[in-house]
């Protein structure tokens, strides 16, 4: 056994979590750029700064459907003293009036449609008669009324939005009304996922035997696409090194994510295989289920190893991974999940020195540890509506006190 | 005018806001059901209820590294006074040891690998002490310790999700582990988007002229990847009334979203053609800037009318369309905004009579409003960073009052 060796001689010193978080900020720096149009761009992150080019809207126009008029002519004007304007033409979205707005006339004007010269105000449909060519005007209008003026919306030059934010739907269709056609945005990191276990099925089959199906990789398919990586494929490897090694190797996915293999036992190649390779930077957390997982370096990859009991890949791939990937591609680090308050209707277990990933079902009364620990027991996750984590230096949590727990949904 | 044709007299009569939601969900009952892989199931909502056709794990396994032992041959082991036992082969996952752990014996383990036949307990790697071909056993191992036994994640027969649940990540890694390749989840709404304008320069273009460039098909083609819809295409069309009506008729989506020429100006042919072809349910609603929206049936389709004006646009979809899209594809309705109590820092301003959709700028000292109407300025909604609706009967709230608002992000 060389000195990379850890097998069967049990985790001999952990590394504690937020030694293990500021590991991973510090090696998942938001990725370079690259452009994308702007019919594309929702959800993506911003890379750079982005001012207007021109004035939205870039010419006067009838906020209204109605008729443009100078309003000076229409002061006086009430349903008593209708004052009388000539229609002269029309002005529509697109196909503006190319003559002017002159004494004693008036041009029919619908909403967005550009403003007639001489015209300085609109009209609503609903305040004038029409008799024959004309209308009767039944309400004074004051110039600049129901006129959208240029840059009301946007004044070119104007700051649109800084460099990091995740653009909305709004923000895609501001940036398309101002006439940008692409923006830079950080680019979202690749992923590749290494399944390793001789004993795994392909997702899609029936267990039998001595096999079992691979749900990991279905659950992690999901994630990443959750936290916006680019999932490049997946492999299904035995558990044998040399498979595993080449794999390592030839991967070029920013992101590589190993599962099985990665605890102490003989089978375990993937710690000592980093290790030997790269750099193995952590290994073994004092958290459970995700205890035996991983993290290190090869080359420009960040490599994840994450134990394959499903609850513990979960958690691990949760706490650790997502983070990572959400801070590649540039974005807020914290889970998606919704936070709620909640009172506890059982005690919640844990051991000072180790962090417990606690699933909970929740009703009206409250809350109930469905689990703790339990690494292979996939369905505390699917029958859990919440979880919690605990403090490393707590003892656990008596009934009836109250937590914020996550909920899963 | 035919008796369909509303325009240039303004909106007669407008739809409560509490009708044209039921009117939504009496036409938008979940569409049925089609069959996906479970590696392609996450998010989606499951059109029948599961139960588990195979016991998990379906064999005895091991829940720890170390040593399949009979628990009662170790009984009285302590570090004073070790038991030894002859290793007489190893279980590792997918390949079983093929013998039986007979007295005097035990088969080294991995996690995850199947009991021999004969052990009944597993003794963790830490308390054994290798010694040639034997282990030293330090610790008495109860039968049952670190042993995985048959269904104890779940049972064969047991109810693992019903029929409507929304699937997370672990529940589609758990379908996998029990061998279900498919699942029948809730189809997702077909939609087609009918982008009607006349000004309206396609999106990517710089604005010109009397020429606006679409920012309208840009939000609603994120909104309807936001609430699960399938966007089979977007058409733009001039204000002219026969394109729209060979659109209408030949649309093969579910919902079809039109945008501009809604209201009751001169080119507004959307609310008079459907209501010939089909039936326009509700047209003009009591609520700013959404009013002038319409909703109606044409055949199997549902068709809302949107107000091209990028603000109400935006409204209208977010309050009906989206909701209509959810409900159609079994969804929660409801906004998936995270709402956020907060202190306005100034009043807003309401009419009794009208909904208005007010965008607030959120910072430490509490909410300020951006804006309230205003259907034109798209970017008080990219500026805003929440939103609140005003009870139709209210005349504002003043500043100091707590509120609770949607966060747009």
């Amino acid at each position: 056994m060389s000195k990379h060796d850890v097998r069967m001689r049990g985790f001999l010193r952990r590394t504690p979590v937020p030694v293990l978080l500021s590991r991973i900020e510090q090696h998942c720096p938001p990725l370079p750029a690259e452009v994308t149009s702007v019919t594309e761009a929702w959800g993506r992150v911003l890379a750079e700064t982005l001012t207007a080019p021109v004035d939205v809207p870039h010419f006067n126009r009838a906020a209204m459907d109605g008729f443009a008029v100078r309003g000076e002519e229409t002061f006086g004007a009430s349903a008593y003293n209708p004052i009388p304007l000539q229609v002269v033409g029309q002005s529509l979205p697109g196909k503006p009036f190319a003559g002017e707005v002159s004494a004693g006339t008036a041009v029919r004007i619908m909403t967005g449609a550009p403003l007639p010269q001489g015209a300085d105000a609109v009209l609503m449909a609903e305040l004038a008669e029409a008799v024959g060519d004309s209308i009767q005007v039944a309400e004074a209008v004051p110039p600049e009324k129901h006129v959208g003026k240029i840059g009301e919306d946007v004044r070119s030059g104007a700051l649109l939005f800084r460099q990091g934010r995740c653009l909305r739907p709004q923000d895609v269709g501001m940036l398309s009304s101002v006439g940008i056609p692409e923006v830079a945005v950080i680019r979202k990191p690749t992923v590749e996922l290494l399944i390793t276990g001789s004993e795994l099925l392909a997702p899609g089959t029936q267990p039998s035997g001595v096999q079992i199906v691979d749900s990991d990789s279905v659950m992690l398919r999901s994630l990443v696409k959750r936290d916006s990586g680019n999932l490049l494929g997946i492999q299904h490897l035995p558990d044998d090194r040399e498979p595993l090694r080449k794999a390592l190797l030839e991967s070029t996915a920013e992101v590589v994510i190993v599962t099985g293999g990665t605890s102490v036992g003989l089978e375990d190649h993937a710690p000592t295989l980093l290790s030997e390779l790269g750099e193995l930077l952590v290994h073994g957390i004092p958290m459970r289920p995700a205890a035996p997982m991983g993290f290190g370096l090869l080359g420009e990859r960040k490599v994840f190893l994450l134990p394959g009991n499903p609850v513990s890949c979960f958690c691990a791939y949760d706490c650790f991974v997502a983070r990572a990937l959400r801070l590649l591609g540039g974005r807020n680090p914290d889970w998606p999940y919704a936070t709620q308050t909640v009172r506890l209707k059982t005690k919640i277990s844990s051991q000072i020195g180790r962090i417990e990933y606690v699933r909970l079902r929740l009703d009206d009364d409250g809350a109930e540890v469905l689990a703790s620990g339990g690494a292979s027991i996939l369905s505390s996750t699917t029958q859990a509506d919440a979880f919690f984590l605990t403090e490393e230096e707590s003892e656990g949590i008596a009934a009836g006190e109250t937590i914020s727990v996550w909920r899963y949904d």
